[in-house]
């Protein structure tokens, strides 16, 4: 038994409208050929606004790789221990309590990792254990907590902190003129989680009944990174998008063997956004009535794809809506390999 | 209860010594005023040999992260699965028998994790769980054993497979003029391995009883990367070599609890080499017969420092030697943080 609490999600201080977003774009690359079409693909994203750890104006010329890393690290310490700190008081714990810590992170590289300065900044004990997650890009959330159960499953004291941060902006490649890097550099947003998986039941929250990890064979070019001078390249392939019929069939049967029901008749859904095409094929291919994944399409329009925080976004929403006792739901998400994490679990309030 | 298997591990082709590599120094900065005190402070490793995923004279030029990614990756998937395939027949298992795959490697960066390509590659199970590890540097071997002894604990079904994997040559930056980037280039060298931890006993090998994760606290500086534009530069800080004695007593902590014996009294240890100081220290601290390090000592001279992967082959030398049947042993790894990860056991002939 394990509970998911109340997460802290932190937004760095710059904002960008999509109108904004296609205006830079336009001044940029004013004479693509192909910008009509990204434009139109940009406004049927549903992303309304993003958040960036340094204005447009500055992420529109590519400083370099190590200029980058620098404001990586920069922000990534300066944000992760103040939300480390609203989640733990938001499980009724303090940071001494914490026996792992996990960072979730896909949008830059520190080692140490920065679960060193976690544990340092708020005095951890010397015994955490500690599990960075770099490669997993959108799926390291549901991951992290997957992980974090397993962890929990053993000791009642195996309490667990994970902390997710993505600076997309920060992968913004303002001289990549495909057509995919038009759409990503719309898509994706910046954000800061923290979240405590408690190894008990002793909090409000999500208490997760079980998990199930997903691989979909021959793959690996859906969602890739290439890693070249100038830093990370995201690419996606459109196949993706025919993943969720994959996937949907194994979320039923966890579904039937904890709750004996299908998904569509669960109460409430935390999905990773993915992008708008992804909520309308789960929509779709689970049969699920729209208001259901409601708060993933509300975290999309007003934060983007916060890849890895995306799922804490979504459960914080959760938390705000006041859900009942004993509700039924289920947690997933989806990234590169292609992978997806799911978890079932019943809501305690 | 779980065991530590028969690891494989392969090196590439390209074989370079320590007199080639100092000849090649001087060849690229002959002139370098501290190049004298590199050499001989180069001698002092105890380093004879070390392998390399590319000839000396095409490393030497430096052709860009863009490059040296596409490198990496070719690299890293003609090894691993012949490593992970070996590894498996050593353990009695098939790729269908592992629920979870770790792969560590601090030398390159892919996304899609090489998971993917492993599961792949072996046709493993759609079910099996992914855990990249890339932000733990030389510790993370030791830290995948110790997370797959947690995840074996849960089920007597739940093996993993560890894949470890560094090309450290291709983080060798043949500009760097610092005294400890001469030293690095002449310490760290290239190596894969794979290993099954078995979530029970039926298999020779080292039978895990105990485990513990060590932080020391405001010691982030003693081993980083910087991440630049020609990819990770290693620093490190000569004040790790005082780390040994702060962890020593942990190590000592955690065999008093299982064996009720100081360490000097165990059989065996399986230690990451570090360098020959660290060594040394381990030696000094934990009052160590000169004899029980012989295989880090072999293997650091053989192969260098070779990171994540150094454990495994250590362990490797540990099954050559026909280790008798109830030995009692310790697996030690160090790297960034400053982070130790142990585990305590016990030998099954």
């Amino acid at each position: 038994m394990s509970t998911l609490c109340q997460p802290s999600v932190l937004f760095p201080q710059y904002k960008i409208t999509q109108a904004q977003m296609i205006e830079h774009l336009e001044e940029l690359h004013g004479d693509h050929p192909r910008l009509p079409l990204a434009r139109r693909m940009i406004q049927n994203t549903e992303v309304n606004t993003r958040h960036l750890v340094l204005p447009i104006d500055e992420l529109s010329v590519h400083t370099g790789l190590t200029h980058r890393s620098i404001v990586y690290e920069r922000e990534a310490r300066a944000m992760s221990s103040q939300a480390a700190l609203e989640a733990l008081d938001s499980a009724g714990l303090t940071p001494q309590d914490i026996r792992m810590v996990i960072v979730t992170s896909c949008t830059g590289f520190m080692m140490p990792s920065l679960t060193a300065h976690l544990i340092n900044d708020l005095n951890m004990a010397q015994s955490t254990i500690q599990l960075p997650i770099a490669q997993l890009g959108c799926v390291a959330g549901a991951a992290a907590i997957n992980r974090a159960n397993d962890f929990a499953s053993l000791d009642s004291r195996n309490h667990v902190l994970i902390v997710s941060l993505e600076f997309s902006s920060l992968c913004y490649q303002p001289d990549d003129t495909k057509l995919h890097a038009f759409i990503s550099s719309a898509l994706f947003g910046d954000a800061v989680s923290a979240c405590v998986v408690r190894a008990d039941d002793e909090a409000a929250g999500f208490h997760i009944k079980g998990t199930r990890s997903f691989f979909l064979p021959n793959s690996e070019h859906f969602i890739r990174y290439d890693v070249k001078d100038t830093g990370f390249h995201f690419t996606l392939d459109k196949a993706v998008m025919n993943s969720i019929k994959d996937v949907a069939p194994v979320m039923e049967e966890l579904n039937q063997k904890v709750y004996n029901q299908q998904c569509a008749f669960n109460d409430f859904f935390v999905f990773h956004t993915g992008g708008r095409k992804i909520l309308d094929e789960l929509v779709n291919k689970l049969e699920l009535p729209e208001d259901k994944v409601a708060h993933s399409r509300t975290s999309l329009s007003e934060a983007g794809n916060i890849a890895s925080v995306v799922v804490f976004d979504v459960l914080r929403r959760r938390f705000a809506a006041n859900t009942e006792e004993g509700s039924i739901g289920m947690l997933a998400a989806f990234g590169p390999g292609f992978t997806a994490e799911m978890a079932v679990g019943q809501w305690a309030a």
